[in-house]
Order: structure tokens, then sequence, then C-alpha cells
């Protein structure tokens, strides 16, 4: 199986919408790194599959930093900054998708993190 | 401007976890219809204007729906269809994505949409 995880600030209180319009930016633009020669085709295993998406959470944005300190170099990773025109400080940085990696890969590093 | 308007169902009383990957899952979904070769370079486009999302809501299935055949042929259109393995019912109809389009076309069908 393979997945793509997004994890979200949960400190800025975002409302809903601006969850689901951060989170889908994450998960277009690590989308499109997946898509790189360097990653193989596990993308379009991932889109074979339903493209199971998972949406965690974390607190703060050094948690946040942090994970994507761990995961950049081993799956397609992207970490989004908004550009700040509602609800949040311009270039506050948001969420992060990870993948579509191997599951069992992926969950070593995202497997503690809390469910949105 | 090119954008692509998001529409989930309020109704269905997802969590906000939920909403964020029904609309990525739309998203995705979408953005690779709009590489269909019918639909030109928009997306392109769109991807270089930053991928601009509009997140909005309807309040029925019925609503989704009758927006769906109004534009399913005018934009790159998917609509999603939950799994249900969480939260709610298998096959349940839970958003749709469209575009990335012209914006000021897009909204021609969804200007009048509420933001979620």
């Amino acid at each position: 199986m393979y997945t793509q995880v997004l994890v979200v600030r949960n400190d800025l209180k975002m409302g809903k919408g601006k969850i689901a319009a951060q989170c889908s930016h994450a998960s277009i633009a690590a989308f499109l790194k997946s898509q790189e020669r360097k990653w193989g085709n596990e993308y379009e295993e991932w889109l074979n599959e339903g493209m199971q998406k998972i949406v965690c959470k974390v607190d703060t944005e050094k948690e946040l930093l942090q994970l994507f300190e761990q995961v950049k170099n081993k799956f397609p990773t992207a970490l989004i900054t908004d550009a700040g025109h509602t609800q949040i400080a311009p270039n506050t940085k948001t969420c992060i998708g990870i993948g579509p990696a191997n599951e069992n890969e992926l969950k070593k590093y995202t497997g503690h993190l809390k469910l949105l």
C-alpha cells in the first residue's frame, strides 16, 4: 500500500475551509514532487489504489519543521507557506505533504502523530 | 487568473481532517483531468500562479450533483465518492473539484456559493 500523509499545524486555529485549502496545496505539491524520476513510479501505484490520504496534526511550528527535516530527503515532501491573504500572517508555515510513498516506510516517521 | 474551486457537502458533518482529505482527493482528481489535452495548458498557468484554491460549501447532495451536472463538460471536474471506511456511509458523494480554470468563467457557476 502507498499513502500520502498531510500534517497540519493545529496551533494556528485555521477554519476548516482554510485547512482544506492548505492540505490540498500540500497534497498536490508533494504529488508533483513524487513524479520526479528519483522517486520511481510509486505515485502511479498510489493513484491506482485510490490515492489514500491521512491527515494528521502537530501543535507547533517547531514540530512541523523538525518532521520536515526528517523526511524531506526520504520521501517526496512539500512544505506549504501561506501567502497570508486570509486568517493568518504572511509566510506562515501551515502544513506539509509527504508522499505518496510506501505506507510502512512512511509510518516510521509519522505513525506517532495524532489524526486531525 | 486561474483558480480551482472545491465544493464540499456541509450536511454530512464531516470532521475537519475528513474534509481536508476529501478536498485533497478532489483537488488532485480535478488537476489530473485538467492535464487532458482538451483543456489546454491552463493547469500550467495555475501552477505558476501559485495554484489558488477556493473551498465552498453546499447543504445537500442534490445541490452538489446539480452543480456537477452544470460544470462537468465545461471545466475539468471530479466528483468524489467516499469509500466509507470512516465517519460516513460507503459511496457517499462528499465533494467536487472544479478546475484549474479561468477564474471569471468558473465564478459564473460557483460565485454564488458560500465559503466553507
